[in-house]
């Protein structure tokens, strides 16, 4: 496979870290400190929307794509499926349209699903997109996720690689640890704390987390798979032109280059500007890369992160 | 891929036709003509226990899964994925675990997405759970739909077909057409009508449906897919051993011997002891399909179903 096109939607609306810091009761020291946001976007269009936007500019005026997959963290409505109203959004019928789910990591299970159809000869022309405006969802008793969270909408178009061309999904890796389930939480939203059950609380509609044990088991389990990965691959780190990790918080992403060793240069971070933009965090910060011509058609890219579950997955493609 | 477990779950507790009658101001024969449902089963445990009872019947007890995809029409919970509860539920840590969703046809998405990861060598032991708890989201008010869900839970483990074997995933498509999108919602749960959103009624967060506008709608998709299917694949009605439609409403599984040409014999018909129960229909008739010996090792079997978007898919599998 091959991504042949790549588009984001940063919404206009800027909400600085100053104008919220009064929100939360918090100084904007204290939410640069703890998270390391000085900005992040509020969307005032819904999900389809803006991942429609998105989606056009890597579509780029070509034909229509023959699978649309929605790799979105939250849906639009609980029924039907957000891909559904995208492709709606982008003027189409007809087009086989459905989403991988898996939280802050769907971008990395939809891409490997896409390169898996298009190994399978299935399709040709696969379209994912991932939108989240998890400013929706923050509670704003909760300072630091309050602070992390922004809205963002990225897309990709991925395509056979030709013959002549080495673009390839390489490897690819998951796992997931029910044991940090409670850790990253929106409660509410399906059927555990369903919103005619009197006993569901405003707050279980809201993200929750729990950084500090996010930081701390992710670290564990993240740099086990990194060191894992290059073994199997059988690279060096300085082997990968970028390394796009998901936009957890300012924190989690630095940690790359203190522990993960790599250089600051090889670790895409945009999240002072963008803050954690959910599953759209990690096409963001692989389309602003592009855009930077932080990696060219060739070079190799690694993608990793973490999303509630506790779940860690990573994905090298040669561009 | 060769299908090697199935199991499934059904709620002790049975909720006759005559029972709800009352409850939405209807008489039984109303019930039964409109929708041809007699009982459906009421969960009292949530969607990850009751897929976990019916994923362990298909692991019968071997070893673990190296996939868990949840293939569900609604979610325990927004965050985390609800393949982390199931995974939860069946006591194991690290495997990896995500969701497939297209709505009513989630399973079929999960059924083509794991075959591709076998036949791309990633995995080689993936568990899919379908599991829904539909009548949490009943609106009584809407006696249609009101009537039509019912709750289950089904799962299929999918390994690697042996080299002397025939079973295979034969064909697969899927069309969405947006154009449906009103037809069948549940408008809560999401972004549109978020549930901090002072404009969200109570009844955003229930199933809503236009039964006569998805079954016209349905009916003209169904039978272009049924034939062109048929066509490509280059078989006839009576090669098919059994047809495993979505149990949409009465209506829709007869309308496969009434318009669709098929013997009553070959089509798979529970829906009045069972409801639709969403996502884990499919799955459901199938499982029951292969207790009742209705299908053999080497059968053909064509599953078929319409969803909400609105979507079609289908899948010829040699089991």
């Amino acid at each position: 496979m091959r991504i042949t096109g790549l588009g984001y939607y940063l919404p206009e609306q800027i909400e600085t870290s100053e104008s919220l810091a009064p929100k939360i009761g918090k100084s904007v020291d204290w939410i640069l400190s703890r998270t390391g946001i000085r900005e992040r976007r509020v969307s005032q269009i819904d999900v389809d929307e803006m991942g429609a936007i998105a989606a056009k500019k890597a579509l780029n005026d070509g034909p229509p794509p023959d699978l649309i997959l929605n790799a979105s963290g939250v849906p639009k409505q609980t029924l039907p499926d957000t891909s559904t109203f995208i492709q709606a959004q982008l003027g189409y019928e007809g087009i086989p349209s459905f989403s991988v789910h898996a939280t802050c990591l769907s971008f990395l299970t939809a891409l490997k699903t896409a390169n898996n159809f298009i190994v399978c000869g299935d399709y040709k022309r696969i379209l994912i997109v991932s939108s989240d405006r998890g400013t929706c969802g923050r509670n704003f008793s909760e300072p630091e996720s309050s602070s992390l969270l922004g809205d963002a909408a990225a897309a990709v178009l991925v395509e056979p690689a030709n013959e002549s061309s080495e673009s390839a999904l390489l490897h690819w890796n998951m796992k997931t640890w029910p044991e940090g389930a409670t850790y990253t939480e929106v409660r509410g939203g399906g059927t555990n704390k369903h919103p005619q059950d009197p006993n569901t609380k405003d707050t279980d509609n809201l993200f929750t987390m729990n950084g500090p044990m996010i930081y701390k088991m992710a670290r564990k389990h993240v740099y086990t798979m990194l060191n894992d990965d290059l073994k199997t691959i059988g690279i060096n780190r300085k082997d990968i032109t970028l390394l796009v990790p998901h936009q957890a918080s300012g924190l989690a992403v630095k940690a790359y280059v203190k522990y993960g060793k790599f250089n600051s240069e090889q670790v895409m971070d945009i999240i002072a500007y963008t803050g954690n933009c959910v599953a759209a965090s990690l096409p963001l910060a692989l389309a602003i890369g592009f855009e930077e011509s932080r990696f060219k058609r060739g070079d190799l890219v690694y993608l990793i992160g973490t999303g509630a579950g506790l779940s860690i997955a990573s994905t090298l493609i040669r561009f």
